[in-house]
């Protein structure tokens, strides 16, 4: 990654295109190529057509260059992916950390974390795979999110492992929020109590997005609670 | 999925070709598809080539049969997709729920989610979002899961979101399973406390499943722990 360009947002319409000022007078009008460009087109690409159809030849095509011209930037398909996640993890808020207690902050960042997958979320098996060493943005976030942990008491080991339980309930409810609103729509006669406490479910909080949020709280308010608990009894 | 076979598995060595007794004499030797063959197959490619792969040509072409043959069966990707999360749901122990409390049945319930689902990662985004109305194995489910909840006591409207957050965890967690051992591996320059974390971790519960095992272990308990406390105060 030595080299490549960590700016934030600064791109022109065209993404991969220089702002035309400013370019040597007849030189080629190469694109110039940056990780932030290649991460931003990336994620567009992901979003619209989903991680199925992202190859580094339709990411090439979208940036206007050749192939091999995105292979002089990246080496591979798993750094585009790396640089993809570190740019979306980048965007969740660690603030709390530095002004609320451990459980309101983890509560805080776990709403962040799972807005931010929310609109990637063909992307999530990947990222949930993706070693963080190399992603400069997701290491920043561990060591916040588990130093604040450490401060408040909990052992190391213990720390991370909660950051990964709470990581895989954020990313099993990031899928959530893209399952259709009739997902559990089914006939009383093939499963009468199901059916019923589906219905419940609709009276008291809607359909569609609105029941994916009220899963997410119960899950969310259980998990802190039941941690704060462990750590309570001195984890 | 009128007419569809859901015997369970009573196969040949090549999945979809008959036994070879009982063809009539003269008619041409063309495979005998059915509901389970279909499915058998599509698990076993998805699992060892990923889901990005799993087309219904190369569905058509594992079973020996042509794509319009498929078709005949299968009316469509989604319908396939359907019986394969029915199939893998069906593996899924609820047994617990006829004699355990609430509570500990639900933990042994995920544990059981989580393992069906370690073995079929790549599936993960496309089944928790599937619709579970046609696929019977999936709706016994929810139907023994939701009773026994709403049996002791949770509204059935809690009673789904519970198990949507449990869901949630579990697709989440299963995901982890599939994470690298190094997935953490930093050096201490980068991240100094998140590294002597990691290291801890490491040096508590060992590398790769053990460490998935640890951090599902905390989370289910925690989660757990949560629900029943919210139960208790009358949800």
């Amino acid at each position: 990654m030595a080299g490549a360009s960590t700016a934030t947002a600064t791109a022109t319409a065209d993404d991969a295109r220089p702002a035309g000022t400013g370019r040597r007078r007849g030189r080629p009008s190469t694109p110039v190529l940056s990780q932030e460009a290649i991460t931003r087109v990336t994620l567009r690409l992901i979003t619209r057509r989903g991680y199925e159809a992202f190859t580094l030849a339709a990411l090439a095509k979208e940036l206007h260059v050749s192939v091999s011209a995105l292979y002089n930037h990246a080496a591979s398909k798993q750094q585009v992916l790396l640089w993809a996640q570190d740019a979306i993890n980048a965007t969740i808020d660690t603030g709390p950390f530095a002004t609320l207690p451990w459980d309101e902050a983890l509560a805080s960042w776990a709403r962040s974390y799972r807005d931010a997958y929310a609109d990637v979320t063909p992307l999530i098996p990947v990222m949930a795979v993706l070693p963080v060493s190399d992603a400069p943005g997701s290491l920043a976030m561990y060591e916040t999110v588990v130093a604040a942990l450490v401060e408040a008491g909990w052992s190391g080991g213990e720390a991370v492992n909660a950051v990964v339980a709470v990581e895989s309930f954020v990313f099993g409810s990031a899928l959530d929020t893209a399952a259709p609103a009739e997902i559990f729509d089914v006939s009383e006669d093939a499963a009468p109590v199901f059916a019923a406490a589906v219905a419940d479910r609709h009276r008291r909080y809607g359909r569609g997005a609105a029941t994916a949020d009220a899963a997410f709280d119960l899950g969310l308010d259980a998990l802190l609670a039941g941690l704060r608990a462990r750590h309570g009894s001195g984890a």
